[in-house]
């Protein structure tokens, strides 16, 4: 029986943008975009959509729709859906009705950016509270054919988000593995929910009229679903 | 010679709360609140401050200003200073000809919380970016007789604060020891004053129209005062 696999977390966007010049092909990657992507996608592929296509940029979401013209222009900028947009980036807004059978095309800032950094992994999940067992039941099950666990915490901007800390304490607790991120999850205060609404993204979505979604993003194993990065760097259920 | 003490960051309220539970008579604690507690008693030792009796409630604060007539009533409630106090908790305030001589006394919510948990330490510092290096100084100089190293990181209200986890990263880093919460301050981007100004304190800081007081805070090494709590809870140069 081999060991557990080294843990790493990749906490600031400059830790998970440096991921992308290493060799990742032993490394099985969680990509972790808590307010919102990686729970909106999780979503959006718990309701039957076919396939999500990640893209950096508006202009490259856009020209994507053009070679993909029956497919659902999605994504945010500060928040909001983008011009000409079909849906934003809320997990409410990926509803089965919406969603099943459809290719998505989905541009955010420091998700998109988080999940192309792991290009080069053997494996890359999306994480996120709605499927914290998932993802966890997955690493378990990789663990003694990985050599390495990369949390690449997607952040705000150019800083750290409490959120995603969050959740790589918890997966980290649900794992029984040892890591000082993991006293972040255990010393919380309150609810889930009342710890994602105080962060500064919880508290922009308040802003914005959208704590409803913060509120949906802390529903812990609402779904076994689990997405992951294929060959072609799409995201499939 | 013996090994270096053991380093532990408690980086949450909830984990600097516990520290008060724990045997710390073999610790050497820094008390970390960047913005703006220690920061502000830094610089009111560096301009000549006597001595700060720290009080965590209003009543008491007020209660010792009757106890020592001449001494400043100072501290913040939600960033401004309370009904009736001499000054608030700006480092700005804090000039050699109001504070030179004086005894303070001052309260604060976290700052306040962080020094009182470390009560029972072997010693306690107040560690800020003004007095960086000689925090470093004092931690190597008591490196042989002190089993552990304690980073207090006060919060704010109950939650993680960025500011005070990068100064633990910066000392971390300074200190050239290993913890992953170095990796917080080696990752940052752009100056130390606009990363402390992106913190959900920079930014409320801002919206009170206290922007200077971040770059204040924000000046590395610009003071070797280095605080620290007698046997009487007092903090002294």
């Amino acid at each position: 029986m081999k060991s557990s696999p080294r843990l790493r977390v990749a906490w600031t966007p400059t830790q998970v943008a440096d991921l992308a010049t290493e060799d990742l092909s032993h490394s099985l990657c969680v990509a972790i975009d808590v307010l919102r992507a990686t729970s909106t996608l999780t979503t959006a592929l718990a309701h039957g959509a076919s396939a999500i296509i990640p893209a950096a940029e508006l202009e490259e979401a856009r020209s994507l729709r053009a070679a993909h013209p029956a497919a659902l222009l999605c994504g945010e900028r500060h928040g909001l859906p983008p011009e000409g947009f079909d849906l934003g980036n809320s997990p409410r807004e990926f509803t089965r009705g919406r969603v099943a059978g459809r290719t998505i095309i989905h541009t955010t800032t420091n998700g998109t950016r988080a999940v192309r950094a792991c290009a080069g992994a053997a494996e890359t999940l999306l994480g996120c509270f709605l499927n914290l067992s998932a993802v966890a039941d997955r690493i378990r099950s990789r663990a003694a054919d990985v050599g390495c666990v990369v949390l690449a915490c997607a952040g705000t901007f150019e800083d750290f988000s409490m959120e995603d800390a969050l959740f790589a304490g918890a997966l980290v607790a649900h794992l029984g593995w040892q890591h000082p991120i993991r006293s972040l999850w255990s010393s919380r205060i309150g609810t889930l929910e009342n710890a994602l609404a105080r962060t500064r993204n919880g508290r922009r979505l308040k802003e914005l009229g959208l704590a409803e979604d913060v509120a949906f993003c802390a529903r812990i194993d609402s779904t076994p679903t689990l997405g992951s990065v294929d060959r072609n760097g799409w995201i499939v259920g």
